[in-house]
């Protein structure tokens, strides 16, 4: 997608060198631009970690490109386990991440160790284009749905989304926010409400920073406020993502999605969750019992980071220095509330038959 | 309650002069417990506007000493009618405000000038009094729900509370926080989920100080964790305070109550509202259409104030400064998500019924 009008991804090798990996921190948006150049594999590891990059498909594309730059170091096969298993570490509930790295070992396994470096490159970049033409997909999948509400209601279509599920949280278009990248192409008039989604502000920091540079239409909310305009008829429909969805079809996505999917639920809201196929956990059948939930600083709701009036990045403390505070990272939306999924391959049900439907070789 | 083992109440008279009113400076806390010194009843009206003291039981008692401080620049009758009528508009929705006013004044009218001054305090005394009384009152109808979850788990007993409904927010002991006040004095093992409150961080600042500096356990999180916590059993009820209810029971409160009420509901979570008579709207009978919600100013969701690491106090931009954000005030819960009301005369069903039971003079 655009910044300002030049299109951009989240991930790339350096055009001058041809090896190192570019990402954007994303811990410094919106309020710097700052591309950062991974050398090293314990670079990628932490951008990872520190959450310099995030989302579950971009994730997944870092950790590849992650294990080309191991490679680069050391590219015998103890090394290459090594540092994997390191890579699939760095981030629990996000499935991408395991899958991405499954599969350049799949490929890497087979490879003789002087052809590894190039074969991992050439893996990672699949990896990266697949991510990028599945979120497109996505796009074509969803926008229908955008399509029929502006036919049902002939105005403006307000969607509300939480957190980043756009170009920043995968390789390029995003998931949730792909049809409406896709509708504002088509020319469809298009509003987002944009959910803050403290503690970590990603709605407020990187989705109205993607909407706002690519030109769509969008409105920043508290957490609280998604169920107050459902009930008042200002939402048509709320398209998210999702960090693992079961076979079943419950969702694992950022704490406080539950609580937008019971407000859709009660004032029949059509509630949809963006998945490409990467996302889907087979192995899992209840999300509530068998997804972990991330348990992240305490740090990250007590303090918020945000620019100062003088222009520098300053954090503050929002809370007294004795309260302790807990930030559980995700939780899962079960499938009763969702009323469907947009895939790679289409939209479904939310329910194990609906899944089975459009990926009949996982049965 | 009390601040690191002193008692206090959120206003009082200074002890020395025996006149000035002495209140806290709420928008510095938690950072600075700064003790303002009223003395004249412009410094009233300021305080209340520019939300140094807040909560509708508060208002009312600082507008009652506002005006003894009134009178004693001026006690006559012109000037007292002017000077009410003044202190009646810094906060024009808040109904307690207008109802203490309007209380002085009967009074007022009826004595003689030269004796104005010393009635005046005496009648601001009585209204503080039982804002005092009814809360200790709210606090011991709605203990029980806590000794009830008590007896039934045999544990630490975990409520859930959004914004601030605390002493700070009445004269003492608060309105959904007077049942957790009265069980910790019982000794009962309480601990408090504190919502944070976006976007004013109401719970952050002053619920988390409130319970901290009187010694009750509790853990702050983001407005979004509320619904994962249910879903994993953490939360033995929740109890909010309200701004006002329906005949009906219908519960306006902060903005994103309503999404903790639907999550309580869909975890079979009692979901309680602490309910002084004073906040009962008994001309209203549907929330949801009647109701107006006060949309106040976006830059409250785009900023963020806090305590900065060199220990002033600093407020930082959080979005893009391209994106317009909304901001409603509060929503409204309907009656069918509330387990019941906690109010002054006792518990009751958050029906016309279950209120009229214990208000039988409003039939």
């Amino acid at each position: 997608m655009k910044i300002d009008g030049t299109p951009y991804r989240s991930v790339w090798v350096d055009q001058q060198d041809g090896w190192s990996v570019r990402i954007f921190d994303q811990t410094r948006l919106p309020w710097a631009l700052d591309i950062i150049r991974l050398t090293g594999v314990n670079e990628a590891a932490h951008a990872i970690r520190s959450m310099q990059v995030r989302g579950a498909p971009l994730i997944g594309a870092v950790a590849a490109y992650g294990l080309c730059l191991a490679l680069r170091q050391d590219a015998s096969t103890a090394a290459m386990e090594r540092d994997a298993a390191m890579l699939a570490q760095t981030r629990p509930t996000a499935v991408n991440l395991r899958w991405a790295i499954d599969r350049m070992l799949t490929r890497l396994r087979n490879t003789a160790t002087g052809e590894r470096v190039r074969a991992a490159y050439e893996e990672a970049a699949t990896i990266a284009d697949e991510d990028a033409a599945m979120c497109e997909s996505i796009g074509r999948h969803g926008v229908e749905l955008i399509e029929q509400a502006a036919s049902r209601t002939g105005r403006r279509v307000n969607v509300l989304t939480h957190c980043n599920a756009g170009w920043l949280a995968t390789v390029d278009w995003g998931t949730a926010l792909a049809p409406i990248y896709m509708a504002h192409e088509r020319g469809l008039d298009v509003h987002v409400w944009v959910d803050e989604t403290r503690p970590r502000n990603q709605g407020a920091a990187l989705t109205a920073f993607e909407l706002g540079k690519h030109g769509v239409a969008h409105t920043v909310i508290a957490d609280n406020a998604g169920g107050h305009l459902m009930q008042r008829g200002k939402v048509d429909l709320v398209i998210v993502g999702t960090d693992r969805v079961t076979r079943t079809g419950d969702v694992a996505n950022k704490i406080g999605t539950y609580l937008k999917a019971l407000a859709a639920h009660d004032n029949a809201v059509p509630f949809w969750v963006a998945v490409p196929s990467s996302t889907i956990d087979w192995t899992v059948s209840d999300g509530v019992t068998e997804i972990p939930i991330e348990e992240r600083s305490g740090n990250e709701v007590t303090t918020v980071t945000g620019r100062a009036l003088d222009g520098s990045i300053a954090t503050v403390r929002i809370t007294p220095t004795s309260s302790p505070a807990a930030n559980p990272a995700f939780d899962v939306t079960p499938a009763r509330l969702v009323t469907g999924l947009v895939t790679e391959r289409g939209r479904c049900a939310a329910s194990a038959p609906g899944l089975l439907g459009l990926f009949p070789e996982q049965a």
